[in-house]
């Protein structure tokens, strides 16, 4: 077991480990519908959102593509999709804006006060793919507490390429095995432990609706295994 | 006079500006002298160990030295003037946690509040040559309720380079119009301005004690003049 007292921060993964991405923009989505006479499955609507983002972030780990922001893979898969679920053409500033319906997602109902909790201990930082500014605002949206904002912009690659996570430490002024990631899809955690990190499963048996089976079980070098925010804390000893 | 309702964010020099480092740093460093047995004046070993950053981030900014973190400025100040003030040799171990004493400053008695009042309307966020670690633990020891930790850390230059004042409207995802500046030293809103950035003086009247004037006088292209952060959310029409 991990003598936990040497860890100093937790970095977050967000998508699905602190918000509920996939309801959120849904319900943004059907919104977004109702006002363009458009009617269309929105679950399936935000999956397919969603399937744009591995594919945009690879080939920037592959070296196809430049560096490019999440937000920027994010419109250019709406673009895509919009059309496939029968929009018509939609004027640039509304579309801007629609694609900053992931900046506004919401967090599971353990977030704000798990993080919270969590903080009490240690250093609390975002840990996503997301661009800083997408993850800024969503921790407004979101009341999530963090005490930095870090993000694989700050890295110029996405997880789960190791530099992503060393950045992360570095900038916090620690070492790599000073810092634990925590979030509910174990590709992460197995990339934040090739970088040297510690790691923490917490499910998130509704991530995926009935689309996709959530990781559940953890593999035997994750160092914590939780079932919420709540059950973290409890292990890490926060008041 | 500026239409307030075009800026989105409000960037934040933090020394001086936020927390009041020369009563934080002379009072730890008194602490730290009673228990090696050295009298000295401590609000001159602040002034004398704050002397050093300056030069150090010049140097960075001019291409003589290389990226270097504000914390090994201060650490390589922090040796000359030890010696200087009559201290003896100190272990590596105290000397890394003295050194950290720049992580642990009080805000000013407006800071928390006032910070809060800004948040409620604006995205907030250090804008520091802090380094991100540095100002990350600052911000849990003063509750400092940042939206996002930014630094010139994240640009590899130093303010008033403009490219620190540019990679932060970058990374908010805005225009450098659509940000503020807020700061007690003219020279950095005269950077900030000169980065296409908006910008605000709050003064700070006792920041240098009675070793330094403070700026208190804002230059004509400057957007506010406020007295404290209580004073600019009133000008803001923050509740």
């Amino acid at each position: 077991m991990t003598r936990n007292n040497d860890i100093k921060a937790l970095v977050f993964d967000v998508f699905g480990t602190v918000v509920d991405w996939r309801t959120s923009i849904s319900t943004q989505a059907a919104v977004f519908g109702a006002k363009h006479n458009v009617t269309t499955d929105w679950d399936k609507f935000a999956d397919d959102w969603r399937a744009g983002y591995g594919a945009g972030m690879a080939k920037v780990n592959a070296g196809e593509d430049a560096w490019k922001l999440v937000d920027t893979i994010h419109r250019e898969r709406l673009e895509v999709i919009l059309h496939e679920h029968g929009f018509p053409d939609i004027d640039e500033e509304e579309l801007a804006d629609f694609n900053k319906a992931w900046h506004r997602l919401a967090g599971w109902p353990d977030a704000t006060n798990g993080l919270s909790r969590l903080k009490s201990k240690f250093v609390i930082a975002s840990l996503s793919n997301g661009n800083v500014a997408l993850l800024t605002n969503m921790a407004k949206y979101a009341s999530l507490p963090w005490d930095a904002v870090l993000s694989a912009e700050l890295a110029n690659k996405y997880k789960p390429h190791p530099s992503v996570y060393q950045r992360a430490a570095e900038l916090l002024g620690l070492k790599p095995a000073q810092v634990m990631m925590v979030a509910a899809h174990n590709f992460d955690l197995r990339g934040a432990i090739n970088a040297g990190l510690k790691a923490a499963l917490v499910i998130r048996p509704d991530e995926f609706g009935d689309s996709k089976d959530p990781d559940l079980e953890a593999e035997p070098d994750f160092d914590y295994f939780a079932k919420d925010f709540h059950d973290l804390a409890d292990q890490l000893g926060c008041k």
